[in-house]
Parts: structure tokens; C-alpha cells; sequence
């Protein structure tokens, strides 16, 4: 480490910003609005020295004083004196190189990249080891919601076994209307569009890539074992029909897109699709556009953090008190804790995965019908919570709801089904979840 | 300082708990069972060196290694070799000199103890920054819930507006007990005493004590203020009827024993009374002795803590996560964020804060009495938002729920209506909170 970057004895901290769209600009706006209240927190002032954006004449929510604009991010982090950079570009290239420079230059970094963090968090961690730099990621994952802190510090020592999170807010505003007004998918997608809440190519909210890259997160930290996002098993919410949130209605339940990571026997799981949850669940009440974590510990029982997932605002907000702790450790000399990976767990596949099916049926209305399907569950070692048979004759479907089975067996069950004479067409397939089952 | 505490080279942490009782058994017992994974995250083995008790010869929760018990606190954290001391006797004495006795000789200090904090904080916060120590008491409020670190540190960017917690689970539990079941109070706070959720002399829980406490707790860390018990108004829920209940029911509403901390005009109020509140608030459907916790702040908009608010294993869940922390501190040598009293705000009397008044009045069932009532309001400066009239002739009824207006304002509509030929009785006041009003 430079000398010059560990002076810190003129007490003023030089803070550089990559990247100005919707959160940067609201991460500028609170640095300026908010200075004499951070430096009292902090212990020291900041000075906002630079901030890196692709085009210097595109338009910004934010006035920034003459000559804080730059097009070289690369000058930027590399000049030598930074003690802080906020990094939120977003993406993998170029936002991992200049994370590195950063931090090898001396600054603590502090990052809303969940897509960086999940698929290569080990690298930016040990570079910021090497350094001796903080590098964090709390805005990384639900947005405004404190869950990293939490996880990482208040429940340290606790020993967490469940998380479950409704960690996209696209998806649960999609879910969230098909409930309340009845639509199907494509419909409620394209109101989501026109508010705002979904993008034009929704790809990565509705197939779950983003809530999937939260999962690896939030697994890694809750059972200190690193997990990827190429570990996480990822089903998106695109197959959800109204016959499917209509039934989970009639089981008084409703349907989420979950991040679920558990730890089972020693070994981790992770993976993010839709579920049917109970209606009493505190997470079932999660509406709109609204993020929450529910966190289960052996100690602590069930906790649940819940707020804005997303926004420039609520953002910046994460990001600036990830800043606040980081300058404080700078002035101090000082890091928090990294990354904690040393419980080296297992990551089951979702094959190994333990889960319950809740599966739609339509079947010949005949003699045998239901001791056949029981019998097809049995084969598998599946066992069955209830059987509802609804309508007669043509429109005879079966619902079944199993008990707790490997992902392997559920799926190999329903493989059964979709052969079997008696049946006509397995309608419909998805996992219960948060029950006490 | 002496050298004997600042060394921790040999990479060992000795640590003491005062108090064996439902938290301090649970404390000892992670400790024991949870050391390896305590050492890995802290980066050092914790050595339970002694814990104090009343009695060597009480029953205990949890198996102690023989050696370990005394009854002399005050040698204890005396002794001068020790890292971390625990608290969880509670109460004022012999806490507080046990606290001061354990940072003067060089521990870090963590502690559950609301009614010492709320009391008398800042002697203690005043105490550990001369010993360059830390003191650590998440588990003061709202036991495992998370709460006073994300204020505190993932807020510390942000502005916080405003905090309405339902942080004593006792009174939750009656209150959601007196609306699933129309139950009036006494009934209501039997069950919760055959059931445990309150003590034979529930004083300290259903007359807000202490909330009160915690109130405090919340309003000095959100808003950078030292707020102590005495500042914060005070009203319990022993006066709240099963017909405030229905009425508030009638209003798509419940009663909830709220502690709300504001910053209004940069200036903080803090206070405990019922209040209802929206059915669709995230707060009304918190149930039994759960505890929650909303905060409003200008960058994040609304965020939600929830959890179970008292118990021995959640408790001791808040307890370790500081002593992980405090651990991890005193290994590097230095402290975490302590006291934040910068912006000693003023804080408001009661009469000066803004709120809503329900209230109901019997009155005489003749022409002009509704103009009258009207009049009363307007000469106080209150404007009504609705009025409701419920039934005729001797039953005839006024519900009147105003705008904001002070505290003072509303408490002298109130007398001035109870000084009106027509008016009968003011049967119910209570202010109305968690509207967008």
C-alpha cells in the first residue's frame, strides 16, 4: 500500500462515483445534500472528486459542479488518492476492471453489482483482501432493505437455516396482479411495462436471472460457503398461468417467485422459481412492487426485513451506508468483516433439493383412477398430503399436494404421471413452500 | 489502558456473562455449542471464563462446566484479563456499576438492557469511549430482530423521518387477542398470563413502560439525538375497550400500542400510546407477541423489521451477533460506531406534537348538535376529515376522526367538548396513526 493512500491525517475523505443513471445520480445528489450530516457520521468530510459516465453531454437528474465529469473511469480509479469509489455501472465489463484498479489503488469499494458479486465475488474479494480495502455490496441485493448487514453481523452468531426472499420486484408486481385482478401473465407483464416496473426485453427479471444472482448472495453469506450464480437452480415466472394462481387462491395460498437457500443435513441448497405460499405467511402479504427477506435461525426463529427492492433513491441509500461504515474504517485503518467462507458446505443439486409439488391433473373420469395416480406417487417414495378431485366426467382433474420429496422424485413422479393411460394431461406443476410441513 | 487487556496476541478472547436466567442460559449455551463456527467468524477462540449468578444452587436451562459460577459479579469483571462482558441481569442496579467496572478494566461490554440505556446511556456510552471500548445493545430492542445496527450503520446515508414500532410483544399479544375475539382488556390479559406472555404484574408492559424504554432507544439512534426514557410520553393500553376495538374495526382498522419517534421541523418527538392504525399497514398485520418495527426514511421510503420481540434463544441471537462484532473489534484493536448525539435535536413535549385524534361522543339527538360539535373543533384550529353518526335518539353516536393537528390543539377539543350541554360523554379518544394523511 502507498503511503499516500494511507494518509488519511488531513481528515478529508476524496470519494469517486462510476457511473450516473438512475442510482448514481441519486448516490451524487445525497453525497452533495447530505455532506455535513456524513461527515458528522463519518468523523470526517468527503469530497466527491470525480464521477465517471459514458457520455459527457447525456442528460442527468442530477446538477454536478464543472469538471467532476469524466469519460476515463480507468484514469479515475487509478489516480492514486481515492480513499472511496462507489461503483454503480452495473454489469460485468467494465465494472470488474475497474473494481480491481480501485482496490489496488488503495480505495475501499462499495458496489450495487449483484451480477459482478454473484458470478465472481471470490475474485473482488480476495483482491480486496490483498489490499486491505473493504469491498461491499449491501444495494447488491433487495435494494433498500438492510439483509447483508444483517445477515453477515447481527446473526453471526446465530446459526440461520432458511432464507426465503421475494428478492425481484418486477416479478412480484407481475404475480401480484395476476392475483388481484385475475390476468394472465402476458397481460399483467405489459401493465408492469407500461408503469415502469418491468423493462421492454423483461428477460432477466421474469426468467429469474436477477433473483438468482441475489440467491448465490444471500446463500453465501447466510451459510459462509461460496455459492455462484451458475449453482442456483432458476425456474422464471413466464409458465405461470391464472388456472395455477386461481388454484393456489383455492388453497388459500398465492403464488411468489422465491430466492430460497437452505441448509439441509450439512449441505446447502439454493435455487429461485415460483411457489404456492400460505396466505398467513408473512411473505404472502408482500405486495406490488415490494421486496422482503424471511430468515429463519435456530436461535433468533423467524425474521423478516421487507421494503423497496429497487430505485435510485432507496439504492443510493444502500450504497451510502455501506460508504458511511467504509469511511469510518478508512479513518480508522481499519477493515469490516469479508467475505466468510469457511464452513466450505456442499451445494446440492436441485435434484437433491427437498421440496413439495402441488400438481394438477386431468384424468378419465373412471373406477381406479385415483388409486392408480396414489400408487404412481408411491413408486417414487412420494408421499401424499391431500387429494382434491374437481369436476366430473371430460373436466375431471385431480389435485394432489405431496408431502416433502427430493426435486428427483417429485419430477420422476410427474415424468409417471404425464404416461399413464388414465391420464390426459398433467395441467399443471408447482412447488409449496413456507409451510409447516 | 492496561497492557494486560490490550494484548490479545495468544488469539484466545475471554469473555463473562452476568446473569443465568432465561437469556443468560441461552447466551451460554451458543456460546458453547457454537463455539468452533464463533471462532471461525470471529478469527479467534471465545473462553468462557465465569458467569455470575444470584444463587450458585438456582435451577438452571443449560449445563455449566464446573468453576465456572460465582456470585461475586463485581470480582468478576474485575479481574482484568477479560475481552467481552455480557450483561443480562437487567434493571438499573447492579448493572450499571457491574457495565462501568467491566469498560474500566478494558472489556467490551454487550448488553440486553433497555431500562438501563433508556436511562442512563450516555454514561455508559461515555464510559466505553474513555476506555476506547465498545458497547454493544441490539438486544434492547425488539430482542432478535435486527433493528438499532441498520439504523445506526445501513441508515447512516440516509435521513430517517420517522419510526413506529410495535416493540412489546406483551401488549400485541392482548390487543390482537381483544380483535380476533372482541374480548375486553381484563379478559384478554388473563389469557396472556396463563399463557406466559405476561407477568403476574404486567405494569411494566401494558401501562408502556417498556416501550417507552425502547422508544427512547429508537428516537436517539434514528434521529442523532439524545432522547432518554423521561422524554418519551407515555400511555398504556389498560383504558382501550373492546368498543375502541370495534370502532376501529368499523374504520378498516386496528388498535395497535405503538412507540413512534418523528422529526418534525428538525425536532424529535418520541411516544408510546394505542393508536389505530389501517388494516393495510404493513404494522396491522403483525399478530400474537411479535414485534415490528417501520421505518420512514427520505432515500429508502418504508422499510419493515419483524420478528419475535422477547424469549431467551432470540435474545441471546442479538446478544452474540454484538459479541461477534465487539470480538472482531477488540482482535483488530478498534471500535464500532459509538453514541451519535451530533444533532441534539430539541424534543418536543407531547402538546407540541402533531398527530390525529377518533373520537367518539354520545350526544343529545337534536338539530344543531352536529354544527355544534363542528364548531368546537374549528374554534381549536382542528379541521375534521369525517364524521359518522351511529345510531338515533338516546344511542345516538358522533365519530369524528379529525386532521392533524397538535396534541394540545386536539387534548382542548376534547375538554371543550366535554364541557357541552349536548354532549353526553366523550366515550373514546384515540389518536389515529400510519395514514398518508
Amino acid at each position: 500500500m502507498s503511503e499516500a493512500v494511507d494518509s488519511v491525517g488531513d481528515k478529508r475523505l476524496k470519494v469517486a462515483v462510476l457511473g450516473c443513471g438512475s442510482v448514481g445520480s441519486q448516490v451524487v445528489r445525497l453525497l452533495t445534500e447530505q455532506s455535513d450530516d456524513l461527515a458528522a457520521r463519518i468523523g470526517a468530510p468527503v469530497d466527491l472528486v470525480g464521477v465517471a459516465v459514458r457520455r459527457l453531454d447525456a442528460p442527468r437528474e442530477v446538477d454536478l459542479p464543472e469538471g467532476l465529469l469524466t469519460t476515463d473511469a480507468h484514469a479515475l480509479v487509478s489516480r492514486g488518492d481515492l480513499d472511496l469509489v462507489i461503483e454503480v455501472i452495473g454489469g460485468i465489463e467494465p465494472a470488474r476492471p475497474l473494481i480491481l484498479a480501485a482496490l489496488a489503488n488503495g480505495a475501499s469499494v462499495v458496489t450495487a453489482n449483484k451480477a459482478l458479486v454473484a458470478e465472481d465475488g471470490p475474485t473482488l474479494f480476495e483482491a480486496a483482501e490483498k489490499a486491505g480495502r473493504d469491498l461491499f455490496y449491501e444495494a447488491a441485493v433487495a435494494g433498500a432493505i438492510p439483509i447483508l448487514r444483517p445477515l453477515r453481523e447481527s446473526l453471526a452468531g446465530d446459526r440461520v437455516t432458511r432464507v426465503l426472499g421475494i428478492v425481484n420486484g418486477t416479478t412480484n408486481f407481475i404475480l401480484d396482479k395476476m392475483d388481484t385482478s385475475g390476468a394472465g401473465f402476458a397481460e399483467a407483464l405489459e401493465e408492469a411495462q407500461e408503469l415502469g416496473y418491468a423493462e421492454a426485453d423483461p428477460t432477466a427479471d421474469v426468467e429469474g436471472f436477477d433473483a438468482a444472482a441475489k440467491a448465490a448472495i444471500l446463500a453465501s453469506l447466510a451459510f459462509h460457503t461460496r455459492v455462484n450464480a451458475a449453482d442456483v437452480y432458476r425456474e422464471g415466472i413466464s409458465d405461470v398461468t391464472a388456472a395455477d394462481v386461481a388454484s393456489a387462491r383455492e388453497m388459500k395460498s398465492v403464488v411468489k417467485l422465491l430466492a430460497i437457500c437452505e441448509l439441509k443435513n450439512g449441505a446447502v441448497s439454493a435455487r429461485v422459481h415460483p411457489a404456492m405460499i400460505p396466505a398467513t405467511h408473512p411473505l404472502a402479504s408482500v405486495r406490488e412492487a415490494y421486496n422482503a427477506v424471511f430468515v429463519e435461525s435456530e436461535a433468533a426463529g423467524q425474521l423478516m426485513f421487507y421494503g423497496p427492492g429497487a430505485g435510485g433513491a432507496p439504492t443510493a441509500s444502500a450504497v451510502l451506508g455501506d460508504l458511511v461504515t467504509a469511511a469510518r474504517n478508512r479513518l480508522s485503518s481499519t477493515v469490516g468483516s469479508g467475505e466468510s467462507a469457511y464452513a466450505d458446505r456442499e451445494v446440492l443439486s436441485m435434484g437433491e433439493t427437498v421440496t413439495r409439488y402441488h400438481v394438477g391433473i386431468d384424468v378419465e373420469d373412471k373406477a381406479g383412477v385415483l388409486a392408480a395416480v396414489a400408487t404412481a406417487f408411491a413408486e417414487h417414495g412420494v408421499s401424499i398430503q391431500t387429494v382434491r378431485q374437481e369436476g366430473r366426467g371430460a373436466e375431471a382433474q385431480l389435485v394432489v399436494v405431496s408431502h416433502r420429496a427430493t426435486d428427483a422424485q417429485l419430477r420422476a413422479t410427474v415424468e409417471h404421471l404425464q404416461e399413464m393411460d388414465m391420464v390426459r394431461e398433467v395441467t399443471s406443476v408447482m412447488r409449496v413452500e413456507g409451510t409447516n410441513e
